[in-house]
């Protein structure tokens, strides 16, 4: 692999408290960067950067480092590791928290290791806009900044997250926030506002619906070109914590490896995004990206690709 | 045209009143199958059956006769013709109904005249079951019957309703009724249930989010061929009324005019049928499927193309 095929992930690792229809699970790994370089690791080598305590286990560290995870940006500090807890809906669609232990978390600064500092595929991790910002400030010129946010960072710190916007690429994001950022309800104006605050990309997550990228136009000013990624129609979700940060993990992953950020590989990208997202809600936690093969996502990727054919 | 592409279309013709963000439209020509008919025009000659009053203007007979709807099977019955009203919430999403006058709809029963008994295509649009299985006993084995149900029928007359389930080939339905039918919320188990029911094929809409469509597989018993249709990303919609029932209309107006119902014309069918609707919605009533020509519905049909499209 060429440099050029690394990430950079920055983010939450976490524990998560779960519980589901299907029971309750104490502690499980999580965090929007757990889940992000597993996903990415099927396609690069990604570098971690994060927090946590000194309860971490050996065995997770094992676990992400055997994947091909870089842990040199993997801060342990005294402390516990931030825990989330929380509870599910029935049918999966709503989740109450019951608990946000911050603990190290709490006053997390992404230090970026200088071996780290020219990786060309950037992930900022849905955290505090202004800490997007400094990991952005310790970069030298990356080839792709993608970020991920949501409505907490809306509501509460809107200029730094309009700040950012103009520094990135490509804003992934779910498609009830993004009508809170716009401040509009129809998708194509949404999109339309988005890309007016910076991004040349915007990636809306649809959840069992799918996702919709929307690029710039360089040909024709003001105008948007469309891509509509159908839902792998998953037969039974067990788990969809992490599913996001799955999709853009493996969305970004998959750019590195290929080196190229054109339409045709971002849609592409965004089909492995769904593809290992979808592996991703059949269990609990990680369990499922612990367990498939690159030969499973690529045959799923062909499948969806069945999905969505008809003839012109 | 060849006999073979004529459509039998059954359903409700009405006046809707209809109270928009964009204001208040008094009385405009409405009905499932004012919709559908209108919405099959486009690909072959529908034969319409349904009733309407005395008030029902000659000008609304003229525009449909021009248009080449059969209208030789639409009753003229003393009263008023059914009429609706109702307030749509202001971004469209939801909408609560004012007033429903069934008028001259509330004792109708379908009448087919015996110069439609023989037409291959047939679509039972939304009315009461009993209605629908009415209009099959007085049929000659058509080659393919669509229906269209809702929540109203699902809950007040669930065994006619299956008993009707058991004579179609195709029920298209909306998702969240047809979770209501199956008793289950993830949508490729509720699909494996309403195969069960009966129909070959379920075509489930989701309005913004595109339609799905579920084929049984004759090769692989139990198990289900799925086509993710995408929604066109419509920049303002104006009106959603009537969409639904213009989707299965152009469906099967295309599918009469193709002569063939494999699987690939099916999922041609449904792309059709997405792109009717896509219009139907950007004016208030049947406005917009007045003014559209096949040329714009082909244009667009190919912009659904380039919308799906990824190097697989």
């Amino acid at each position: 692999m060429s440099t050029d095929a690394t990430v950079l992930i920055v983010g939450s690792v976490a524990f998560d408290t779960l519980h589901m229809p299907s029971g309750s699970f104490a502690k499980v790994l999580g965090g929007s960067a757990t889940f992000a370089s597993l996903a990415a690791s099927f396609f690069c080598r990604p570098r971690l950067v994060g927090v946590v305590g000194k309860d971490y286990p050996k065995s997770a560290i094992d676990m992400l480092t055997s994947r091909g995870v870089d842990l040199a940006g993997l801060e342990v500090a005294e402390g516990d590791t931030f825990h989330w807890e929380g509870r599910y809906s029935d049918d999966l669609t709503g989740r109450t928290t019951l608990c946000t232990d911050l603990n190290v978390f709490a006053t997390f600064h992404p230090k970026i290791p200088s071996q780290f500092r020219d990786t060309p595929f950037v992930l900022l991790g849905n955290i505090d806009p202004a800490l997007q910002i400094e990991v952005l400030d310790q970069l030298d010129r990356p080839k792709l900044v993608v970020a991920d946010t949501m409505n907490f960072w809306i509501r509460g710190t809107r200029a730094k997250l309009l700040e950012l916007l103009r520094r990135i690429d490509v804003l992934v994001i779910n498609e009830e926030e993004a009508r809170e950022l716009a401040g509009l309800r129809n998708i194509v104006q949404v999109a339309r506002s988005l890309v007016s605050m910076g991004p040349q990309t915007i990636v809306i997550k649809q959840g069992e619906y799918g996702a919709l990228l929307f690029e710039r136009d360089e040909k024709s000013p003001g105008s948007l070109s469309i891509f509509s990624a159908p839902a792998y129609p998953v037969d039974e979700v067990i788990d969809p914590t992490g599913a996001g940060d799955t999709f853009v993990g493996a969305m970004l992953g998959f750019l590195a490896q290929r080196g190229r950020v054109d339409s045709a590989a971002l849609r592409q990208g965004v089909i492995y995004g769904s593809t290992v997202a979808s592996y991703c809600v059949e269990g609990i936690g990680v369990r499922r990206l612990c367990e498939i093969t690159r030969a499973q996502i690529d045959d799923r990727f062909h499948t969806f690709h069945k999905l969505a054919h008809f003839e012109g």
